[in-house]
């Protein structure tokens, strides 16, 4: 499993991912899926997967060539795209064939590939925008009601999300609000685990302004992660 | 869907339920989810149940039918059961034949009906014991190590569950810890719902300690739902 969640803040975004991918428990392994793609100043773009690994890279690799080599899928040309809502429309597209791609040869074994992405950025002079793409690849969007999209094994960070976070939370506390969504699923979920993917855009800057890999046993980590476990169970007493 | 939690404590038993129940969210209704046997100073028997409607109130019709008229149904009388270990395979037999019976008809129509269930109780000089029962009728044990069982919408609710409570912890926390989870989970996924059923055991008393039905927009409840957010929302103001 995954846990990825992406926060739209007024002040900027903040993305954050697990790494952990698993074809049943014993064979388990670290992949990144978190990319981003930037050209300083101008555009800049976050995509976080979940799902079939087969599935997502695949995905990627043809972004990735489709960048490089504009005019081979200029369909697929996401650093060209006029919006983020055309963005969106293009990984969702190629979401949707590479999966039909796939299911079509792993269905006639009796298995499923999916995936879901969280894809958001912002285009110089565009507002930041970030959308959910379901592996049929249509996609909802972050609204200031709901400030924050999850792929993955979303349900036990939730709560702590749905208390904290509105669209004027700073980007600081929307780190931390992120980081303790991802703890709680860590600590919920086997299947989720460290290395962790942290970045951080401000808002109009079109730019990275923080990214991170937090390895597990990171101090830092630790230390917010045992503060959060001790004040639930002080708040915990406290309650009448 | 449904939230049912059972907690097994040195001091005792706690169970709390929802009571909503839907086949698609424009047709929603309330029905009990927690059902009590006690010969009080004797034996108490406590049943929470998830799943197909269809499946659980038949398994409970049987039972109670069998409670009525033991010459009936020997094998699912559970008042007579010398055991609660055999309590839970009574239960997990009849849930599994109900299962099938009910899975065969609605099979024809590509559907699926199964359920779930928290068995838990005491019988004057055995121990206190809580089983979940699979819709397989197979079941699990509750242990020092994981002292509480789930069934339901479960995940939501877990968090709190997992950094709280323990065998040691008293019957008033555990009740604070059990609502709290509840509360998570009416937050976070609307197909579970008020009001709730909660009921308390002490241990080796065979009887019911409290038993309350907490209505929609119980006002202990609501504080305590407002304390709880209040007191997430300052303790992550003041993590580092």
């Amino acid at each position: 499993m995954t846990y990825c969640v992406g926060l739209l803040l007024n002040a900027g975004m903040v993305f954050l991912s697990d790494t952990r991918t698993n074809a049943g428990v014993d064979n388990i392994a670290t992949f990144r899926k978190q990319f981003v793609f930037c050209e300083p100043g101008e555009r800049i773009i976050v995509i976080q997967t979940a799902g079939s690994l087969s599935v997502t890279q695949t995905v990627m690799a043809k972004l990735t060539e489709a960048i490089d080599e504009p005019d081979s899928a200029p369909e697929f040309s996401i650093m060209q795209a006029p919006s983020m809502l055309r963005v969106a429309e293009m990984v969702g597209q190629l979401l949707s064939d590479v999966t039909a791609e796939i299911s079509a040869k792993v269905n006639r074994m009796s298995q499923s590939a999916t995936a879901s992405m969280i894809v958001g950025g912002q285009r110089k002079g565009g507002r930041e925008r970030m959308f959910l793409l379901y592996p049929e690849g249509n996609f909802i969007e972050a609204t200031e009601d709901t400030p924050y999209l999850q792929i993955g094994e979303h349900k036990y960070g939730k709560p702590i999300l749905d208390r904290v976070v509105t669209p004027d939370t700073s980007l600081d506390d929307a780190r931390k609000a992120a980081l303790l969504s991802m703890d709680s699923t860590l600590r919920s979920n086997l299947s989720v685990g460290m290395p962790l993917d942290l970045l951080m855009l401000r808002r109009d800057e079109c730019d990275i302004a923080e990214q991170t890999r937090i390895e597990a046993g990171d101090a830092d980590f630790a230390a917010m992660s045992d503060a959060w476990s001790e004040a639930l169970r002080t708040s915990f007493k406290n309650i009448p």
